[in-house]
């Protein structure tokens, strides 16, 4: 008889085993198979049945000058939405005629944010000066966890009979959602030693401060992972060439449809964010349940010279790696490549990268939408 | 001499022309093939150049009583984070043993916002009750583009010398946000002809108030899409025996750690929705960047009968179709299939599902958190 | 011996006898008098035992042309921040050298939102249809309350396993709260009697979703008591004499110096609403503590006519009556009576005097920032 | 001719000239005389024609065992919402009862945001690094116009083009909010002066993010002014007898009666606390304009020893001070006098009573709400 759940493991018979078992259980099979092989997947998904093929484009180039990405790069995408890709290229293109992207990476943190709960506010409040006074110890420990990571910092919150240690890191290359855990697992339980006998003690280990997998104005207020600034100054021929319309037109009619922004009650300040974050992690072996908590950028517009338009993209919070988890995938692994984001600093250059390409399809859809176009486009590359 | 931006096309022959433009600029090859037909991707993707392989697995079974989801449903996943799986089906398992998960089909409301913008707020004024007087002439355009939707409502939103006019509808099968933009693209084209000789007229056909691909308290407040409850009640044998807690243990704790929540201005009071959104998401062709605006339910739990934990989700935007869209891939098509939504109301019975699956996700995750096992599964399952 | 909480009582001698007890306890003796007799002040205030004397000022004349509100009025204010006085006065001198503030009033809604709890979400799910069957029953029962009031509808919003009522009413000349409180209270006597002998059935009259005394999305977008919308044309010459700045330099430093706003996580879109509210609110016998919930309108600029400066501001939530509550004060009466704010539709006017005022206001305050005379105003002004 | 707006001047003749010029412009005479000398006024009002005299009570007694503030204290409140009053009272006797309430004073920090722009990200990025390696020089700065105030820190926020400051002080006894504009307007002054020359350089004293006056998350997150926590242990028979509840009903029956706190995107998690603040600023000189900035604390609630209910309100931003702005006014002095708020660290004793007086009203309106006699009261105790 077989089991009520899928049969574990990670080897091909294993894989063999659940579409047996599933083709008992619904008659359903499943066949596809991928690059990868099932033993290599092993931290990334279990029970593992098949693989699903997602459509991939290439959009750009990119022209870019950042702090660490420079040059010309071509983005590949993975979509359901029609029109995204070429939007994004003619964003990408319209930038490129104007002498490109500018990028800024302003910080790196990763976060993770357990809560220790008293049975006082007494001690809650001797705990903030407990955890300043062991601070070294506590690096030590979280640091011993891993060779890429390092916490920078630990900030303190304090609420209610607890407070909130938001354990702060930098995490080179990776995202580093799994190291911050690991490392933080480890200070807390030296706290959890010192503090198991005192009456009430409770913690966990994270608190949903962090915005993790969440939409949160923490994220906007004070950055987690990559935090970036794009910008970009669109010539007056090439925005009415491509765009139809004017520096001045799109400023104010940027500033008029984005009123439902402030009414709304919408985290962040623009347009589709969204839609960049999720082709390119897709096609990057990124989590792509991140973007939940990515897309929270600020866009702006205002007339330069008269004529011109410039453009900024503010994104606190963009979690991407370059090694670890999904970036393992092969294909994954080829774009990255395809980017030029291996090795050192990798990770900053493509979290550049992204916050270029979001301007570029926020300025794309933002002219779509101020000429009337983004309806007939959508008629035209949205459907069959 | 090769063209600065890809080349355009559907046909087979493109792919292989876009290949050689990248192999020539990067020297990059991209030769993945997939199950579907180039041409049968019109719509969903430009520049198509290749696949990207995202490993699947199944999670399961579900055993659900809803308004339209009954029985037992076997859940494709696709993910690159370690553990999910495993979490979900275990709280999948969890519930199944309880009896299984009830869900409530509360609305199906897709929408989009035009802004209509005059220069004097009197004529905005006037504009209300225009709209109310030209309500069924507005909708029969609306409707009459679509076989399958149909207005619901207008609702006007006065905003300084604007009105937000938010064009609700009911969209069937279809996730429909490419239907909304069409329909009320006509619409607002009957209404610029009545104005277009008005001084100051202008009109946008979305100004962010619906929070699409945005995290939105409005969403919350108003629901968009589908918006759907679920529910389940934990005995206190299977809570103790697969999550090692009791009800009162994990409702006083969970209130105790999600703390974070309520101070980082996170929207909604859910840890990770996200999660169960994208994995169920990617595998059915649904549009993933929709995660940003669909992640933001509220979750709750209360012990009842003394020892019995009752788990509630509220999910007030659920983006799916079954029909449309990226459901056209073939391994979309059939992972909806094999959850058995196909015809008519599949779609709500989709999104019950959905909601069942993020329900059981949480309550998993939850207790890995309040156990102390959270960090630890991780390192286990979310490395290689 | 003298009891541990205050004498009770509404009369001349229990004042006394408070005064005489605090001096007791405390040694400290008040002994202000006020021109209301204390029996008048039942409903406003329990254990009266003297006064507060808050300086007033008059701001003005504001030029108003609005839907209810027309001509000429000079505004009392009562505040402690130096500069507010004059800041709005310049305001609304500008704005009158410019041909007034137009207004429009858009709605009056003061609601109240009870919550009913079901052991099932079957149950809360059916309870939305009851809600709509027995509206004509609960309306007549909710309207029996009150002479002033009337329901205009029941919003329903579900959530987990219970369901939330919005029972929204005109509430006429008076802001409404212990009106809506009271009719709403009848009406759910009627349904805890139909649903009482459910198992696990609970009601709560309030749930917070109202946004009542604090601040909420909900109230921005879907507005409580008064919503209402202002707007000035300032002309070029009066901007550039008054203020010291021309309209494009104005729009444009707001959209920059209000950058902040969409980071912080603000709710709402102004800098000083609150200011205007409180200062009115006091003179006027309004309740102050409604500024937490009231201030949070949405405030834009734009150039007109190249060189003029077009502002607009909308706030949709303004809790004032002109009758009922504080305005029993005979000081807050005169001030109504020197707004004409008395008899039928006086608390629209009102209303939309208030909207003008925060408008003016907001305009002078932008100014000073703009022009980096803030700091130096309030070092002249703000300071002894 | 009288003059369009008000006769300007603080002296006792100035006031007679603007009433005689409001009587000649509307045939309203403002009479009323209050403690104040007019010219004592300055700083607080300009254009003063008269008083308000609000009707204040006295709570109490608290007992409180703080960081600062220890023992009994009595309490003035001023209000015109009936009820409110004796609701405070019941839940400060309540507390008394059970031993008093516990307060912690976390930190007090007063902030000022001006915002720095310059032409590309660039410049804005290096501007970062400018700001650390002056800091000590922009501190000396700073600090040279206060004998009070000191500069704590600058946090740097980059946001688009520009660069937000936080400047971050200690104001000891004043709320603050003019010495941190002077104080930050001075090292604006020299920052200003560096970069006057560079290209499209701009800046503005205050760009909205501290949210001064408005609600926001940043002071959520962050706080601002002074940060306490407030904490009291109710016994189960003193709950019984005042409130007509049981710890249990009283826990569950908070969680599910605030549902609409989650959905409604409320900032903050408490029901009432702007009442709390507006009473006790209104009768201590503070200004109650800030009770929309401040009003964002967290409540909870949770079962001790089985029985007993402990409450915790986590308060970050309580804007006060007990020297200078309203606190001049004679009948506020005493009032702070009253409460033994003068002298060093008072304003932070003074902080701690607002917060537990807070506790102690939300305290009793919860237990109105959940014993359905939250109408009746207010159906007697709010009208006439």
């Amino acid at each position: 008889m077989s089991s009520v759940t899928p049969p574990r493991g990670y080897k091909k018979e294993d894989i063999e085993k659940r579409r047996k078992w599933l083709q008992e259980k619904t008659g359903f099979c499943i066949d596809q198979v991928g690059p990868d092989e099932p033993e290599d997947l092993k931290g990334i998904i279990e029970s593992l049945t098949g693989f699903m093929n997602v459509p991939m484009a290439i959009a750009g180039p990119l022209l870019i000058n950042g702090t660490y990405a420079k040059g010309e790069f071509f983005i590949p995408l993975c979509t359901l939405e029609g029109t995204l890709v070429m939007s994004m290229t003619r964003g990408l293109f319209l930038t490129h005629l104007s002498g490109g992207i500018k990028t800024t990476h302003i910080k790196q943190e990763m976060s993770r944010s357990p809560i220790f709960i008293f049975d006082d506010i007494d001690k809650s409040y001797s705990f903030l000066k407990w955890v300043d006074d062991n601070y070294e110890k506590l690096k030590k420990i979280a640091d011993s966890t891993t060779k890429h990571g390092r916490l920078l910092r630990i900030d303190k919150y304090p609420s209610q009979n607890s407070v909130i240690l938001d354990f702060v890191y930098d995490t080179e290359e990776a995202a580093g959602q799994n190291m911050v855990t690991i490392a933080t697992f480890e200070a807390c339980k030296f706290i959890k030693e010192q503090f198991k006998h005192e009456k009430g003690f409770k913690y966990f280990i994270e608190c949903n401060f962090n915005g993790d997998k969440n939409p949160a104005s923490r994220n906007l207020i004070l950055g987690r992972a990559h935090h970036v600034v794009a910008s970009a100054l669109v010539k007056e021929n090439h925005l009415r060439r491509l765009l139809r319309t004017t520096a001045k037109e799109y400023a104010e009619g940027w500033s008029q449809c984005m009123r439902g922004t402030q009414m709304a009650g919408v985290l962040g300040y623009n347009m589709h964010n969204a839609n960049a974050l999720a082709a390119i992690y897709l096609a990057t072996g990124q989590d792509v349940a991140c973007v939940s908590e990515n897309s929270v950028g600020i866009m702006s517009f205002e007339v330069r010279n008269e004529v011109d338009l410039y453009a900024t993209l503010t994104m606190p919070s963009i979690s991407v790696g370059t090694i670890g988890g999904g970036t393992r995938l092969k294909q994954a692994k080829k774009n990255l490549e395809l980017l030029q984001c291996t090795g050192k600093n990798s990770s900053k250059k493509f979290a550049e990268i992204i916050c270029a390409c979001a301007l570029a399809l926020e300025l794309s859809l933002g002219g779509a939408i101020l000429t009337d176009e983004f309806a007939t486009s959508h008629a035209k590359y949205g459907r069959k």
